[in-house]
């Protein structure tokens, strides 16, 4: 065993063993850990800001581009922002112990189903080290273990919050072991969680593209995450012109960079007004790359190539392509799309339905914008991820998505005859 | 790409596209598709017949055993009753479309979760030809695609009846892709759908342990099964001794080869009738292997070495522990238990609460036999398995396990600020 894969599997059988010991901790002392901890990422601000600035230092001489420094950077506001999140989730309710559904057999047997907490979930994250803290609440606040491991960027300010959130967590008379950070930048580690089948129940990974791909790739634990996210507006011929252009230019420009921005428009062929619609969008300062029909609506637009319609451009950019009708539209989504949120905008409630039906996405939309995918704009409180996977769960998840259930069967001495 | 990997992969892309048709088919197309189908065994009465002859015959050849050559036979009686199971499944409330939750948000938007088809599901099974009508009914039902692996000794009887089921599926107008038979008895068929993603949505394992083993280690495609059923049942000082004997006959003898069936047998030290208890399994024709306390309750137990505490017998052998305390019982569980189904019996509701909280099983029961783990007996009508995993489904899995839920939000027009 190398060293990684031994640090892994000492952690995951720590990890295991206040599983074991949070089964029979109560919801108010999980929310007490957590208001705890928060307390200690505010008494920690000078330590937490101090250990920033020396990531930020080796990022400076590393020479990492301003969008991944202001990231990584923590001031006296972010750690506010962080430490009143870990405060949210500790008022959230907790989904485990819940039923789920309770059925009476004729032999008097009662079944339940109830909430239980998954396990021991691994997280593996980037540079923002608010995942830090972020993350082992909602593990904590659903009964779960949780082995972090963030980027070697930030590794000594994901120590100093770590630092903090455990001083709540035993503090509040739980097991320290509930929430580890792998304190190493050795990648191997990553490689040894991503095995640890038995040991670790299920790997998030936060952060881009080539981090969550090489995560599905490799893991042989199960991984709930979204590789890209294609969204796609259809604006049927019966859309109202004015939700349509709202819409559309809300879905795009709202915020670029996030997996719920729209990437390709389909517009259908008889909707009257596309036009506007067009050049409304260019008008907010988006790219705007057409198939040959498009191209004829303005000037300033120019022609897609084939890989346009597979793109998250996470950018001011956007596909825009005539359809006919709305099978073309899924046709189209199906091809191309990645199962994360798509859109109809329409006034024709049965078209509305069938899209609803018909859309193999974890998120369908009628009449709203794709940037609302997005837990907190759902009402889930909080959200560790978004999954296109279409296991276990789906879409935005949150505390419910970090629980299984196990089943209870209630009896008076029954026998199976 | 091997012929086997090409086989799959045309395989699957013809599921996909089937599953993608069967998005828009009612409730009660599916259900007509399987009446015809089962009306379709029973017209197929002599052809299924023959079939099964040939592979009996191929079968007795090679020497294959009585219990496995009673598994593959079909006659009259047996059609009959894989053709009713089929008529069963046909009239379960269809889980697709189904309401999980809905709320509204202050801004008007109303999110949804609805039960959608999990997608295309991959059986590997062996012997017992029925699982071809079965497995391929449940996923029917709940609107998925089906890719069927039987065993190489059932080929002939498989083709069979799988010709039977498509014409019914064919009949009632949906697509014949919905279910498809591997013909092949290349095993490199198997290992190409294990490794299938993107085309199969899950692998359900349906056989002995070495099959079930061997897909869970060369899996990528996610795995629902179980691997073992060491089950236990712990007799807490309070329990009733006349429940307590009732059950622990029934848990262990009812029938000895399922995975329901209790294989340990914890009683507290401070139970005050072991004696009997002991006596009425060993009267049953039980072998007992007990701890050295065991050993003293009659001179019929052999003492129990330290494999045995991890065995799985399917038989009628019982390892029996006294334990000090319900901790100890779970301590004892958690180290040598399958998570499958473990039992408590005590008049002591308290402790049973605790057991039922703490004991990390798919099936905790209070006062029932462990012989009840099975999905008809908790009222899913049919079952396609049990999962000990921890992810999406856990202990019996029919319809409802073969879904999975889809987000759909409801707007008028919403942007996101």
């Amino acid at each position: 065993m190398t060293d990684s894969a031994k640090l892994i599997n000492d952690m995951g059988r720590n990890a295991r063993s206040a599983f074991s010991r949070l089964t029979g901790v109560s919801d108010s002392q999980k929310s007490a850990a957590l208001t705890a901890a928060a307390r200690h990422l505010r008494a920690s601000q000078d330590t937490i800001i101090a250990a920033n600035q020396r990531d930020m230092d080796s990022a400076r001489e590393r020479g990492l581009s301003d969008s991944m420094l202001d990231r990584l950077m923590i001031d006296a506001d972010r750690l506010e922002s962080i430490a009143s999140a870990v405060d949210d989730v500790a008022v959230l309710p907790d989904p485990v112990g819940q039923l789920i559904d309770r059925t009476e057999r004729p032999n008097g047997l009662v079944m339940e189903r109830i909430r239980v907490p998954l396990g021991v979930i691994g997280i593996i994250y980037e540079s923002r080290p608010n995942v830090t803290a972020d993350a082992a609440a909602l593990a904590l606040r659903s009964g779960n273990a949780v082995i972090l491991r963030g980027g070697s960027e930030a590794i000594q300010s994901n120590g100093a919050i770590y630092d903090a959130m455990v001083a709540g967590v035993v503090e509040a008379g739980l097991p320290a072991d509930a929430i580890q950070l792998v304190q190493t930048t050795d990648r191997a580690a990553v490689g040894a969680m991503l095995k640890a089948s038995g040991l670790i129940d299920i790997i998030i990974p936060r952060g881009g593209k080539s981090l969550v791909k090489r995560v599905q790739d490799e893991a042989r634990v199960p991984v709930l995450a979204h590789l890209d996210g294609i969204c796609h507006t259809y604006i049927a011929k019966d859309a109202d012109p004015e939700k349509a252009l709202a819409i559309a230019v809300n879905a795009k420009m709202r915020r670029t960079g996030i997996c719920g921005a729209m990437e390709t428009l389909l517009i259908d062929q008889d909707y009257p007004a596309p036009g506007p619609l067009v050049r409304a969008l260019l008008e907010a300062g988006c790219e705007v790359r057409g198939d040959d029909s498009v191209l004829e609506l303005d000037e300033r637009i120019v022609s897609a190539e084939a890989a346009d319609w597979d793109t998250e451009y996470l950018a001011p950019i956007l596909s825009v392509k005539m359809v006919n009708g709305a099978d073309e539209a899924l046709a189209h989504i199906a091809s191309h799309g990645s199962h994360h949120t798509d859109v109809i905008v329409t006034e024709d409630s049965e078209m509305a339905e069938r899209f609803i039906l018909r859309a193999d996405s974890a998120i369908v939309m009628h009449n709203a914008s794709s940037q609302f995918a997005d837990g907190g704009q759902f009402g889930l409180g909080a959200e560790i991820g978004i999954s296109t996977g279409r296991l276990h769960a789906r879409g935005p998840v949150a505390l419910e998505g970090l629980t299984t259930y196990k089943w209870v069967v209630r009896g008076t001495g029954q026998t199976r005859p």
